[in-house]
């Protein structure tokens, strides 16, 4: 089926200049931010314009029976994007353009392939933003965060993706263009294919364009809090509290007591009490600074060492100890990004969870959470070493712990997946929380979009 | 297929009493509040209790290969829910348990017979809403606001079903329970089938259970402005203006001339200037008051008679009027309810395509519409005999009429329908929406889950 000289060729003649072949490019499309790569190389990476260059590229994949492997800036977590052996890796981030902007409508008509980052900061100018920020939003595309279902530290207060795209351009598999969703805030014509495709990472069908619900900017001053706690649980069950009380923070970012160390030691900065562990709290909007002493005060009675600032600058300063936590992994060897999701009030269980598996497996798990909406991101440490590649995988008894990690928080209500995608990575475990019979129904739905199986296959639903 | 008499026969004997074939009963369950009945009657209503009762029905339905028709209050707007010749009508209105009710993770679990307002009232004592508000919330279910993607006055600040809804259980046609979404506020295990489900009227599954996305009941005061306008157009371009102004009203509702002046004959109010329409708009949260006297800077602006209130009692006699609209156009005959949804900018050129068909088919189309997102309710006016069941139905100069207007609608970037949804009465203009490939692929999404097409079938994706 895969005869893949014949493949590239035919891209090539379609496709010309377009289509990249050298090993660095093939390289690359292997992996993303995940740590896990792709067995072997695909067959060509494919840098599509326009979305004739898409549709070009299915129909050629149709064909000739190859697998098609969508990429935007390969930043996800979940070895969603990766592409190997045999398969196509079609890139769509150079397909960047805002095509519309439209103030009084409150929506955005964009290619997948622009960065998030790189959106708001066009759309701060007339005073809108789209509200989905994953921590990658300065390196991933808006493509990838529908693709993904991606959430980000403001979720609670201003929702996820699936909350913000009121439709999506879609190329199925036989290169076919279809038009979900509608431009109306509201709109029930049929069923919500849109919300469908959002989260489907790559299996439905090609992303080449999203209409996007903003938000006006939020007027008004932002406050931010910073409580340190002597525990994690102390810290966690303050969080519930804040969120019992009824208040809405804009961000509330929980660190546990070694991510707290870790980033402290790279920032050098003094080192926290061991096990300290802290939140870092924004509020935002009119009632921003009674919203703040409000929190506050469940803070301090929470057992919290609580400071307020009413200043932006001084807000974000504090809000950088929080976003170096990635780099500051980095110091302490290679980490594998959970991503479990629990109900809020779960999240002191779910911490002491964490700590069982520590204690358990022998292993340290810095934990950082968006304790506003229960999402974790216990990150396994380990040591280990690179492949020919430069890829570094995680080794079994890592896998061991996670297992343990991941039906735990299942146990408590929860999911696996807050909001990086099962990929890869979490594929195994994708029947656990489903069940057979929809895990079943799912597959069959892709099907329906994809009847021959290329579009990203042994991602998500591989058996 | 068919055998009726079996087919009965086979439901008492496995759901006794619960199986109801008295005349008024069957005649019931032919018809919603659209106007529209389904020729015949249906073989039986069954009165589920129970999940297991609906898993029964669905397994005799299975195995005899008869239709069948789920509903919850009837008070549909398109026919979706009605039970005619040879089929079975489910009704799930018994189940209407509040099963769990989590403040502290704002969700609650619910059965989906339960009223909404019944529902809204339950939580209310614990400060707590569920946020969907369709103008039938004090007679309609919980299961039939999300099985039509229900909407309401709220949704421009509040969102719509769309965004209130974490998960659903659903009985698939074979009589398989499923358990669809998760109870974190973050999640993206597999496809997002629970969005699917949202909207989809009957044709995947019976829906026996919802966990709902709550939220705190807002404090403050609730201001209300009522602005009268020359005219509908002028009216349309204030509430365009309010809306690009960056204020965020909880309610802005519109009503044209003739609307305001059927119900100021109803209620005995004194006759408006011909003509003249009216925005009532609400404003709620820390920045009420801020924001109503910003807002109403904008409609006088506009060109607009304003008077505001802060009492929430005087508020709610303002808000009566429009709440008022559905007995007075009983006043006037029969009206078929429309429901397009345009683009908030598109507002005043929808209006002027209303007053176009107006002209064009000498008919008169009192028009209502949720100003704040751009939903309309055109209500076609006609005077028609009663068939034998006392039905009224929309005489065919009145749907060529509807016609003109749904594909002004979509010329327009709007939808058919914002949220009462296809059912039978819009089914013939989807095709035209969706485009054919989509309408297709959408309908072999339906065969994934009901491989037989027993469920509701000649509803939506009818050819």
């Amino acid at each position: 089926m895969t005869g893949s000289p014949d493949v590239v060729a035919r891209l090539r003649a379609a496709l010309a200049d377009r289509v990249d072949t050298a090993p660095g490019a093939l390289h690359a499309a292997r992996a993303d931010k995940s740590g896990h790569a792709a067995s072997g190389t695909p067959l060509a990476v494919v840098h599509a314009r326009t979305v004739d260059d898409v549709q070009e590229t299915l129909r050629i994949a149709t064909a000739t029976g190859t697998p098609v492997v969508t990429r935007g800036a390969g930043t996800g977590l979940a070895g969603g994007a990766n592409a190997g052996d045999g398969e196509i890796a079609l890139s769509v981030r150079g397909m960047d353009r805002i095509l519309k902007v439209r103030p009084d409508d409150l929506l955005a008509v964009v290619e997948p392939g622009i960065i998030n980052a790189d959106l708001n900061a066009a759309l701060a100018e007339q005073g809108l933003w789209w509200a989905p920020d994953p921590a990658s939003r300065a390196i991933s595309t808006v493509g990838g965060n529908i693709a993904t279902g991606a959430g980000g530290l403001l979720c609670a207060k201003y929702g996820v993706v699936r909350d913000a795209v009121l439709g999506v351009d879609l190329v199925l598999a036989d290169g076919r263009l279809l038009r979900l969703g509608h431009r109306t805030v509201k709109g029930v014509t049929g069923l919500d294919l849109t919300s469908l495709v959002i989260g489907s990472e790559g299996t439905l069908g090609v992303i080449v364009g999203a209409t996007l619900k903003l938000r006006r900017l939020v007027p008004g001053e932002v406050c931010t809090i910073a409580a340190t706690f002597a525990d994690v649980r102390t810290a966690a069950e303050a969080s519930a509290a804040v969120t019992a009380s009824g208040a809405q923070p804009s961000i509330m970012e929980l660190m546990d007591g070694s991510s707290l160390a870790a980033v402290h030691r790279l920032l050098s900065l003094p080192a926290p009490t061991p096990g300290a562990a802290q939140l870092t709290i924004q509020t935002d909007g009119p009632a921003a600074v009674a919203e703040a002493d409000a929190i506050a005060a469940v803070l301090q009675a929470s057992g919290g060492t609580v400071a307020v600032s009413h200043d932006r600058d001084e807000g974000e300063r504090l809000l950088a100890i929080r976003r170096a936590m990635h780099p500051a992994m980095e110091t302490l060897g290679t980490a594998l990004i959970e991503d479990v999701s629990v109900p809020r009030s779960a999240l002191p269980a779910m911490f002491d969870e964490i700590a069982r598996v520590e204690r358990d497996h022998g292993i340290v798990i810095p934990t950082v959470a968006h304790a506003g909406d229960g999402n974790l991101h216990p990150n396994f440490i380990f040591h280990a070493e690179p492949d020919e590649f430069g890829v570094v995988e995680a080794p079994p008894e890592i896998w061991d712990a996670a297992d343990d990690l991941f039906r735990a928080a299942l146990r408590l209500g929860g999911t696996l997946t807050g909001e990086h995608g099962v990929g890869v990575l979490k594929r195994r475990w994708l029947a656990d929380e489903l069940g057979d019979d929809q895990w079943e129904l799912q597959r069959q739905v892709t099907r329906v979009f994809d009847p021959a199986g290329i579009l990203n296959p042994g991602k998500v639903f591989a058996p």
